[in-house]
């Protein structure tokens, strides 16, 4: 792999997990739809089955809440076989309006390093689910100045990349994305010839996860927040081989 | 109202009801879901309460039909008191999925109002809703090639055309809208000081609409279908009081 990141003149951000935490709030919501359903089921088979209806619904539904909301609303009628309550639903429909307004809780840092790259590069948000709890997240972090261009779309696929990058006259070349998720913010950029960071998250949605050995294949940045650690990589020449910084 | 048409170089279609007809997976959604509640209430209850559910939840759904079935099912809740069964509830999500599966059925002669548009114009869709699902109808359509840009936005206010004419630097000048609701696809491009032609669709959702009189203050095109009153509106040099065409 040979990187010259000198070039860099345009970074890109993913949003969920890597600008703010967003799994968590995921994560809790399940708890609680566990919780509702434990009379029917045990654990493992309700989240098991809330996972399968998930992957079967992104057709229909694609990424965000109201999608994900769906699909519990789903999950739960067939695991009681319809014998769940109406007032049990109207509590999952409760659930996703608190999702909706969660705070937006900024990972450690990120102001300080987009106010240090601000000038410097050209900084956009690439972030897909839905649109309007995107734009209100995007608004209500407080951070949305830093940016140049905001990018929401249904899929994060290689051509959805491509467009993104011709409608903003960006060469592949002077292209970096940084993101949690391989499947999603480092795989399908590298495809195009540009250059891609990944910054884990403690907690990937299994739909997103790759297997370990893919993982270690590819630039790791270990937090967001160690800015002098994304300097130094981004003011490196060029260098063989790099696996991590 | 002082109008030169000679000017307009970008032209910018709605989709849902402008392009293709959308309403009626609506009402046809409405009536399914009436008929479910009718044991429970009669019909003007049912469809008076909905819509009152529905414009509440806009500021946690927006628009579109995953919004539109949450709605649904809280409202089914509310009205049944709870006593809605799961089996019920799972027939309004069964109605989402058919509603996100309807054919695209494009209104008379788009194709060949598009096809004459081409080359003369930059042509640019600008329609709300959620983002999967603009995507998947504009891609089943078999129009998209005809379009320059394609916009999906949240809402449809003055300041979201403004960021679209600036990110495509357009002059509003140069600018023209099309579309079947006064409220979204006129009164805010006229805010600008962009020109905006109302194509009026024979069913508008309550939420959309606005006064007879207000109706009546602003140029009105029979039909898109009519190419000839359309390039008739657009080779005509400035003219005083322009009401309709």
């Amino acid at each position: 792999m040979h990187l010259s990141n000198s070039n860099i003149k345009a970074i890109a951000f993913d949003a969920d997990d890597t600008l703010w935490r967003n799994e968590d709030i995921f994560i809790h919501a399940q708890d609680e739809f566990i919780n509702l359903l434990l009379p029917y089921h045990d654990e493992a088979y309700i989240r098991a089955h809330l996972g399968e209806v998930q992957i079967k619904n992104l057709e229909h539904f694609g990424y965000g809440i109201k999608g994900f909301t769906l699909s519990m609303i789903e999950t739960a009628i067939e695991l009681t076989e319809g014998r769940i309550s109406g007032n049990e639903i109207h509590e999952i429909i409760q659930l996703a309006k608190c999702m909706l307004a969660s705070p937006v809780d900024l990972l450690p840092n990120i102001e300080r390093v987009l106010s240090q790259l601000k000038g410097k590069y050209r900084l956009l948000v690439i972030t897909k689910g839905d649109l309007l709890d995107q734009e209100s997240k995007l608004s209500r972090s407080g951070i949305a100045d830093y940016f140049d261009d905001i990018e929401i779309v249904s899929d994060k696929t290689s051509d959805a990349y491509l467009q993104i990058l011709q409608r903003h006259q960006i060469s592949a070349e002077n292209f970096l994305m940084i993101g949690n998720s391989l499947k999603s913010d480092v795989l399908p950029v590298l495809d195009l010839g540009a250059q891609a960071l990944h910054v884990p998250y403690h907690s990937t949605w299994d739909h997103e996860k790759v297997t370990d050995d893919t993982l270690l294949r590819y630039p790791q940045l270990e937090a967001l927040s160690d800015i002098d650690q994304l300097i130094s990589w981004l003011n490196s020449s060029t260098r063989e081989n790099r696996q991590a910084v």
